[in-house]
């Protein structure tokens, strides 16, 4: 048995990403040390700020280095084990990289709920579900009667908060590329009301569809869609910084990145605030976001978008799609058994 | 005796103001009605936000029209009365407007405590100082030992700011254009540390002087400056929006609008905020500010920088000062007896 990896071959700063960032080599399976055991990785999970580790932009990770390993979280099974509190059976998720089996001491690993599938752990009750409640909820800050509106609205985060939105007793806006992406949030996720950003004016369909303006913004693009919305902003709106799909493929530095929201002197007429974060910043929130979470999506009021390419072959083409805004939902890949 | 006013001939938006922009005229000096009083105007406060009320852009004031009275704060004497709560020789400040005599009913007037001066009762103890106490205490939640930078240093609020920040147990770094005005913000007003943002790079003189990155950012600027001050937050910092007067000669809704901050991600990575906010918001600690600030002043710990010019003629000169950069501090008109 040998364990298949993805290595990162190319940084891939201030572009974008394309097959040949990413090497697929051999390595005979690790064997566990004392208090490590192995994980038979099921899942990758996607997401875009996989790009930004590869680039060594994203200072809340652990350096990546070319040649090395790709990062990326993962969900599967343990099969071997030298640590007492792991046994083999025992389904976890942790950040594992982008192979077959990976050997940890168990830092950061989770054990997944009995009756609770890789899926929903890596989605709804994972990193996009807290990333979700957390910004929302914590930042955001919503109230009952609330117009919010969400950008990326079909991305993993975005159906999330979208949902939880409607629960909070919000009228819920979401924004996203694409007839059929807009309807499914409608009819399968509970949208109040969509803006195909391909086809629509933003500004002027904000307008129109929310014209007491906007109490929360919850951002996953940046760009146009970031400052367009900053022009709708109702006194002491929020507007939540969650992700910038729309600078990913710049470099910083560069003069080629997009320009920042002109619009941001609203913030001055509207007493409004934009305030950043990452899941980290609000770790004592996690535990009562996967409890809210859990029984959300028990009882039905969450439902899971899930978007699987099979096979470790396709894990690059697969974060690719994120890029490409051709994923609804949260973007797995399944290894095959 | 007439009534000497200056009217708006000429609305400014999208380019910078022009003494053509102002036409003086000559009235009657108005007769108080039944709860009226009659003002006599001895300073005009001038204030970059007045552009904006003449552009119908200011959404907290109320419109102006070309032909019409320009607007603005100012102090005086009140020299008839038809009103219970004000007697002839009362001092006040209002929104008397661009005019010798002004007739009002109160509303927005405030009466000036014994013993304190014109210039001050506009200054420190005025909007200026209030908008410099509101906006950093409440929004920038300052604590000692944080590292401050306040852009437009050397201009009304700034200078008030920089002076509360030292109270508070900051480390205060001003960002102001020449080396007059930055050597006196460190030799009379304490700054511990000044970047003149015409001879320096704003952002490696940051990185040289607050190696550990800011944790309160007040802009009076935009474009540049603050986006080089986004490049360097602490986690958890606050930037507190006042104003932005690297955009006042434009036209929001034209293409030649300053662009954005690019660095806004940043509040991603730092966990930041940013906020906006005008003066009127914060009217819950508009009382508590005068307190305080009166309390300072009057201790020798806060300072006056007070910029006057002589002469009812000379007001539109005086604002178009603000734009070019040559006041130190708050900039009156003094009218002649």
């Amino acid at each position: 048995m040998i364990n298949r990896r993805w290595l990162i071959a190319e940084n891939p700063l201030g572009r974008n990403l394309k097959v040949s960032d990413f090497l697929a080599d051999t390595q005979p399976i690790p064997r566990p040390g004392p208090g490590e055991f192995i994980v038979r990785v099921d899942y990758f999970s996607l997401d875009p700020a996989l790009k930004s580790h590869m680039e060594n932009l994203a200072s809340y990770a652990g350096p990546t280095t070319v040649g090395g390993l790709m990062p990326g979280g993962g969900a599967g099974e343990v099969i071997a084990s030298e640590h007492s509190g792991y046994a083999v059976g025992d389904k976890v998720t942790g950040p594992f990289g982008w192979q077959n089996y990976a050997c940890t001491d168990g830092t950061d690993v989770s054990r997944i709920p009995a009756g609770i599938a890789c899926e929903t752990a890596l989605g709804v009750l994972g990193v996009t579900g807290k990333t979700a409640y957390c910004g929302f909820v914590e930042i955001g800050k919503p109230r009952p009667g609330d117009t919010v509106v969400i950008s990326g609205a079909a991305g993993a985060t975005g159906s999330v908060v979208g949902q939880i939105a409607k629960i909070a007793g919000c009228f819920v806006i979401g924004i996203a590329g694409g007839p059929e992406k807009c309807s499914r949030l409608v009819d399968e996720f509970g949208f109040d009301a969509v803006i195909d950003y391909k086809s629509e004016k933003v500004r002027s369909r904000l307008r129109a569809i929310a014209p007491d303006g906007i109490d929360v913004m919850f951002d996953n693009v940046g760009g146009d869609i970031l400052n367009d919305c900053l022009a709708r902003l109702r006194h002491d709106a929020r507007v939540v910084i969650c992700g910038a799909i729309s600078r990913y493929n710049f470099d910083p530095r560069s003069p080629d990145m997009p320009e920042g929201p002109r619009n941001y002197f609203n913030l001055v007429h509207a007493h409004a605030s934009m305030q950043g974060f990452i899941l980290p910043d609000l770790e004592r929130f996690h535990a009562e976001a996967e409890r809210r979470l859990t029984v959300w999506l028990k009882g039905g009021r969450i439902r899971e978008a899930v978007d699987i390419v099979e096979g470790f072959d396709c894990a690059p083409e697969g974060l690719m799609r994120l890029f490409e805004g051709r994923n609804f939902g949260k973007q797995l890949v399944r290894i095959a058994a």
